[in-house]
């Protein structure tokens, strides 16, 4: 993991990785929907991470960190394990930088995810999500080729890297005069959430951000109330593929502990029916793990009501099959 | 057709159309792709009019003309004919005015739109495309119901309505310092071209407007290469079910004889793999009708190399059988 450090990022590391992010990633829109404002009663405004460049947020993470060692080792070898969201960030970022990219995805991830982190030149190598470890494998690669490791979330280039969505966000608001209550976070390993929760609470520290996770897969749900990181039971299993990380990253918890509020959970079903209902009333393609944040709300599980809730969208890299299912 | 007059619109009436819809529509963004740039070879900007609310431009033009029936005549009957989009349009908007909505739709028209339309309150009439006139069958509901008809392009305040959509494209390139080239729009009788040929020229004399239409209904290219209303051969059986109009609107044709550049035509299965490109690379849902301008630059029909093009981007209201054709 030589391209992580122990630090935590601050404000101006956000501020950095906007300004290194800018020329290549997409400045989300933030959306609004009054028939999901009627439906919730409240306020809301989705920040639209699906229609980031490769189809999530973790395409901000990747640039930033691929970005930094492309820096210092031009054409170097970067080395990931991700279920296909970081695995597509890096690859792309990889590309742009003139790097290499070799990652280690499991053998399920949809095949959409898997045919375009290839699509972006990275070399892709899968591994059993049940039996095997995607860390060991990575490091192993990372060994043998002399290359650099980028964890997909514990890490503090990766993290800064996402905050800068959060930066977004709270700049679209202060442009539209609002002030949100609170932030709904898609969760695995807590990068996004993390750096979400240092951009917008140098903002604003009275805003609350919240992960929702999916059910079985709620170990920071969990971690936060028990103030200990805590591992799921099962390794995979849910709809949600980009979701099943076994535990809080070591910066993410850290982070986590001071600044989120408490973590939410809906079920598969719930998550689907968000991926339909941003399908056929929002127009948008959100993938199950995406669509967390929007079920949280759908479901009246996160308090909404006469208040203003900003939730992220992402990613969008759904296959036709789980579309399918949703809205079947 | 007692709500249309004989006036174009004015830049002023789309200004006081904007204050109008402007509670109640979405200030839909103007979404940016370095992907799709990339393979345009150009800068182009996409307004993302599939994310308004009931998934089309439809309600910009639907609730201006609406909400000043409403005014002189509160709880007015509203009698409209359309395929499917206007129709969703008009019948929001008179749930939000407090008016009735009679809505004559094609018997063909997809089981989506035909259910959105009930949805919002509306009585749908259905009658059969091939052999019927929905015009005269409108007329008539008009007459038996004292009610107002709301043409779906040939009217002032539905065009009116429809420039905002304009509006806002100029006020937000003009606060990115981007200057357009041209704007492709979908186009069917040309309500939406019409509104943003003169919102759009009104900001920017130069900017060049083309229509883009399917193959087979490409009515509007060839009137305004002959000079004079053209008609289609035919009525039916394009997967472009929102496009297929036999003849330009009167007004709609006045606008576009003095400031529409040629027109573009596509295929349907070039719509479809634009369908797909959204789905796939942009992650936004957009029916075949809505993606023709999106068709015509990924085609190369539209000349975008080295140039910087707006295209429209609406509607959204595809059913899933029409996606998995397009995703298959």
């Amino acid at each position: 993991m030589t391209s992580a450090t122990n630090d935590i990022p601050t404000a101006s590391d956000i501020e950095a990785a906007a300004g290194r992010i800018a020329p290549h990633a997409i400045r989300t829109p933030l959306l609004t929907s009054p028939v999901l404002d009627a439906r919730v009663g409240g306020r809301v405004f989705l920040k639209a991470e699906n229609l980031q460049r490769t189809g999530s947020f973790k395409f901000r993470g990747a640039f930033n960190a691929v970005a930094q060692v492309a820096e210092t080792r031009p054409g170097a070898t970067i080395v990931a394990a991700s279920s296909g969201n970081h695995a597509q960030g890096i690859a792309a970022a990889a590309e742009i930088c003139g790097c290499k990219a070799v990652i280690v995805m499991p053998a399920d991830a949809p095949e959409m995810k898997l045919a375009n982190t290839r699509g972006y030149g990275a070399a892709v190598i899968t591994y059993d999500r049940a039996t095997e470890d995607r860390v060991a494998i990575a490091n192993a690669i990372r060994e043998d080729r002399d290359g650099v490791f980028i964890h997909p979330f514990d890490n503090a280039h990766v993290i800064a890297g996402q905050g800068t969505a959060g930066r977004e966000i709270m700049e679209d608001l202060a442009a539209r005069d609002v002030r949100a209550d609170s932030i709904l976070v898609c969760c695995a390993g807590g990068g996004l959430a993390g750096g979400i929760a240092l951009a917008a609470q140098a903002a604003d520290p009275d805003v609350a951000v919240h992960t929702v996770e999916p059910a079985g897969f709620d170990d920071f749900a969990r971690s936060l109330q028990s103030g200990q990181p805590e591992t799921n039971a099962k390794t995979s299993g849910s709809v949600c593929d980009a979701l099943l990380v076994p535990t809080p990253g070591v910066r993410n918890f850290a982070i986590g502990k001071a600044r989120f509020s408490d973590g939410l959970v809906v079920t598969d079903e719930e998550a689907l029916a968000a991926v339909r209902y941003a399908f056929e009333t929002l127009k948008l393609v959100v993938e199950p793990g995406g669509a967390v944040a929007l079920a949280a709300l759908l479901t009246g599980k996160a308090q909404a009501r006469g208040r203003t809730t900003v939730a992220m969208l992402s990613g969008g890299n759904i296959d036709a099959a789980t579309l399918a299912r949703a809205l079947s």
